[in-house]
């Protein structure tokens, strides 16, 4: 491994914060590869950032996200506006996804200096993946897009994590996907800030709009009465004047053909606005920066345990547990122990 | 909160390895709250197991797996085993998962004292749940039950953990599920041990079956030759005469009838001596016990620091992260040089 010192850091921070684009891509290579560099780089960056607004996107697969985002992207890119955009895929050894969701991306949104297109695959990354999206977003962050993508697949723990991580969250459903999805995905509806029926053109679309409505009703008894017209008339009641809970529109959508694209950046734009001019926004940094400090807190510890815990002694306690000696709990209170005493051991 | 003393807890753990379901029960409940006292339950307890064999199920919502899991469990009453079942769902405000599925199953098994059901919700566990799952079987071993199930729906990374407890994993499959789901059920698929195409009187079984022959068979290309007959038979390879690779079989099911769960049960009994007589059984018991001292530790190390750490150090620290001042990880690392010098703070 080759060293490189500080200032060769301090020149490849400056090419990303400029906007070059090999060195964004290498410095994400290093992000998803843990190379220690990118602790170097991140310092250097993440102080740049903080003006990127950060979008979640969701939702099971057949939903037709990616090309949503494509849609989205465009539409903000109209606006004048950069874009990036982090595709979390469920990469498998069959199916190949990270690289094939690039390629097809590449398609649409190839020559556009103003988009930048990276997909990671969440293979092999075990709890990794949230804490790495988070170091890509600094780094497009710091790079000057304004405006980031994060998209995810599913409705597991890694996506509640990567939706953690974003300023707004669109859940996109699609009609004719079944029930148990629609069931398994209730936990995550309630993290939506914004709700998108996309493919509305195809039949059932009414159904799974009508239900969606009726979910959101359930979620605040305290609104029942209000109704949702599948409009951003809803929004009308967040302006500055009456800062009141955001209440997630439901919106519809066609990606194929860019319908809903304008009136979902619109919704985005009116949630940013909600952050920006409510407590909420504040409350939001906080909670990021406080995941993030967390994250960072437990893989220190991590080292420090690593480098201090003798190896004898965890060879022990861990044979004493496979044999049932004493459980896991007892076991790390006593390597613990001798953490705190470094001379030592 | 009431003080417990130590006599009592070894008390409780007795009536716990006595097979007191009551007692059974509250010590669960105690693991899910995270009380203080689970954890001196479990130390008392933990040294007592180590007889379960676990088997970890999981699948797509509506591939039938818990009904599936009612007709396993039967089958291992009439061989007169005990059993254990555990079930993770991913719960929400909407369906009330857990309970629901604890009345379904109550209706099936109610009155055997042999079968002991228990439903986890998911809701809220964030990273836990896999910890909790890890500790409820202990308390299942300890108690006496002889096969324990493990059942989680989907295919995050929280149903990886989940079956990275588990001696046997069984990934279910139905026909008619689409094909997205085939695809993000890619990774897990790699984790089983046994495959089992339920509800196989439907329409479309054969294709799923052949599928996922093909799937098996693209897993290991040096054996690409093998031929997989939906039978037990390639497990005749797997004598400790030849001692090679677990193969694993791929059945057919109806559960709603029983049909093909004694020769799941057959299979998992395979499984169960091939780990017995090859290295791999010893192998997974090393893994199991690092991941949970692994988990242990992390434990402990944030209770260190939580009473270690400096409020205000972390509180400006913090307000640093915030404001872009510092990052998280540099943050991160200047509160962990207090951690060590506990006179100081």
């Amino acid at each position: 491994v080759s060293q490189t010192p500080g200032n060769e850091v301090a020149a490849w921070a400056e090419r990303v914060q400029q906007g070059d684009r090999r060195a964004l891509a290498r410095a994400i290579t290093c992000v998803e590869n843990g190379e220690a560099l990118a602790a170097e780089l991140l310092a250097a960056l993440y102080p740049l950032g903080g003006h990127a607004h950060v979008i979640g996107i969701t939702g099971a697969p057949g939903t037709g996200k990616s090309t949503l985002v494509n849609a989205l992207a465009q539409a903000y890119r109209r606006r004048g506006l950069t874009v990036g955009i982090l595709a979390v895929d469920p990469s498998s050894p069959f199916t190949g996804g990270a690289i094939l969701g690039d390629r097809l991306r590449m398609r649409d949104l190839a020559g556009d200096a103003g988009i930048f297109v990276r997909s990671m695959a969440t293979r092999g990354s075990t709890g990794g993946l949230s804490r790495m999206a988070a170091d890509v977003v600094h780094l497009l962050d710091a790079a000057g897009y304004r405006r980031i993508f994060i998209e995810t697949v599913g409705a597991g723990q890694d996506e509640v994590d990567v939706a953690r991580l974003a300023h707004t969250v669109i859940v996109v459903e699609a009609p004719g996907l079944g029930d148990d999805i629609q069931a398994i995905k209730a936990g995550i509806l309630e993290t939506a800030n914004i709700l998108v029926v996309n493919k509305a053109d195809r039949e059932g679309a009414e159904q799974t709009m009508a239900s969606l409505r009726m979910m959101l009703d359930l979620q605040r008894p305290e609104q029942a009465t209000v109704s949702h017209h599948g409009t951003l008339m809803a929004m009308a009641a967040h302006t500055p004047e009456a800062p009141g809970r955001w209440q997630p529109p439901l919106l519809a959508a066609v990606a194929t053909e860019g319908r809903g694209a304008e009136e979902i950046v619109d919704a985005i734009e009116a949630h940013r606005f909600h952050l920006a001019t409510t407590p909420e926004g504040a409350e939001l940094r906080a909670r990021h920066a406080e995941i993030e400090l967390g994250r960072a807190l437990d893989e220190a510890l991590r080292r420090l345990l690593a480098q201090r815990l003798a190896r004898e002694e965890y060879a022990r306690l861990l044979a004493d547990v496979i044999d049932r000696r004493v459980d896991p709990r007892s076991a790390a209170e006593q390597l613990i122990r001798c953490l705190c005493s470094p001379g030592e051991s």
